[in-house]
């Protein structure tokens, strides 16, 4: 391992999500230096976390990341990538170009499941999209969009954040001050919490499609009393896309091609033997991307 | 008028095209004289170019570029933007900002055409897109294109042309490198003449996409006897998508964000008094954009 992030996802791991134990981490650059190929040994990589069976029926019709007898890298079943070293599958790494450093390539597996949302649905650039939440995948997820020359608007909370974007011509708003109801193609809840599915259904439009890369505490829906009505999400005609892990090839392309700065979203690296200080510093309200450098 | 663009079908209505008669130019900025809102008076803009009737069921549903009624400027009906001043609806105008230059804003029509693919069918970042021509519009599409993420491949004839795209890290090649057949998820034919479709048949896979920017002479026609096979076609199950003109917001997006390098297609430009000089230079094999300052 040469480089490694801490994800949201990591710090739900310590609370208890997905049960796992183990090492976390699955956001990582590394050099190969042990593989059954040799032509791979010494290679600057990053690695696709799906460790799929390749032999059931999802495998066979290419579904590979929806395997259900799949490991996932520092998540469940396979320990991850906060280590010197962590195992994966040939077939699960990519090359990184020269032109990507190491800070950037770390950014590799979040902004693939950034792009997982245009290769899901059709963004057409005539179309009113907007980001909610200002985290890290929220950026990511922002920058990618704005690349389909869509109308693009990012909502969020933390002023400094938004300006990150801002200054890359990007509009921003804080949630305090969006107005309006059902104006919106499509928008996308990057939030982490149920607030941000309610004002995602609040601002799409009839027929309109709302992309979810939240993963909610169970005891928080916002289905339901209180929350979303479910019938008027039927009666308005409402597509709901769950989006998760997508695909590296692109997410490469764009940062080689220096369309996506991800090295803004970098707030602080640590060395290994830090870790727990690298989490502390992760787990602050409106912290951006910590790096662990084993 | 401030600054107007002499595109390829301006030289094909010179040769006969759409039998039109009248003052050619339909890309162009500039700055408004004369409006009933006056509050447009003296705004920098830029114009789409197909006045519909707004009456009809097509322009009723919807769809104004394709209004059965439509005048288009300089091509059809409406004398166009090759002059001092030209007139056209204040709905098709768009205010240009000020992060675009008079020479990037000249390229809002063509780069909306570009546009216009994405808009129409989705290209996942996932998917492997070939580009044919290199052209002006070619380079235009590649660029627009290369934003999406896919693996993208421009063939062009022209190799300064196709140096370019290079330069921005676009994957080139000459047409005559070209081989294989059958890989490609979607084929757009900027070329203008009916090789590009033989060539672009030949390259996308079953199942894919064929998009067609390019308007062949009826008596070149490369259906049939010696070209492209229908049936074949309809056993492999493959789309076409015919393309035509593309939405303007976000090409001057685009432009203003800097995401696509407009500029380095201008080769020339001439005083409108220069006129024939400049349809001459137009007219060379290879050139590229030819402006005319009015």
């Amino acid at each position: 391992m040469s480089l490694a992030g801490i994800c949201n996802t990591d710090l739900e791991i310590t609370q208890g999500y997905m049960g796992f134990h183990g090492v976390l981490g699955h956001e990582f650059v590394g050099l190969v230096e042990q593989a059954e190929d040799p032509s791979w040994v010494g290679q600057r990589v990053v690695g696709e976390i799906n460790c799929a069976c390749e032999a059931c029926p999802t495998c066979r019709r290419g579904d590979t990341p929806h395997c259900p007898n799949r490991t996932t890298l520092g998540i469940g079943g396979r320990d991850g990538s906060l280590a010197e070293f962590c195992v994966l599958p040939l077939r699960n790494l990519h090359r990184v170009p020269k032109a990507v450093s190491d800070r950037q390539a770390v950014f590799v597996e979040p902004l693939a499941a950034a792009l997982e949302i245009p290769e899901q649905t059709h963004i057409r650039p005539s179309e009113r999209v907007v980001v909610i939440g200002d985290g890290k995948l929220g950026l990511l997820v922002a920058q990618a969009l704005r690349l389909t020359g869509c109308a693009l608007l990012v909502v969020g909370r933390h002023q400094p954040k938004l300006d990150i974007l801002a200054r890359q011509g990007i509009e921003v708003r804080l949630e305090k001050d969006v107005s309006g109801a059902g104006w919106a193609d499509i928008v996308v809840d990057c939030t982490g919490h149920p607030g941000g599915f309610v004002l995602a259904r609040r601002l799409v439009r009839p027929r309109g499609r709302l992309a979810l890369k939240s993963t909610v505490h169970e005891q928080e829906n916002p289905l339901g009393a209180g929350g979303v009505s479910l019938s008027m999400m039927v009666v308005d005609e409402i597509r709901v896309i769950g989006s998760r892990c997508g695909p590296f090839g692109p997410a490469l392309r764009l940062l080689s091609l220096g369309l996506i700065d991800a090295e803004s979203l970098v707030e602080a690296e640590y060395s290994l033997d830090q870790g727990l200080a690298a989490f502390a510093h992760a787990s602050r309200r409106g912290a951006l991307k910590v790096l662990v450098r084993p």
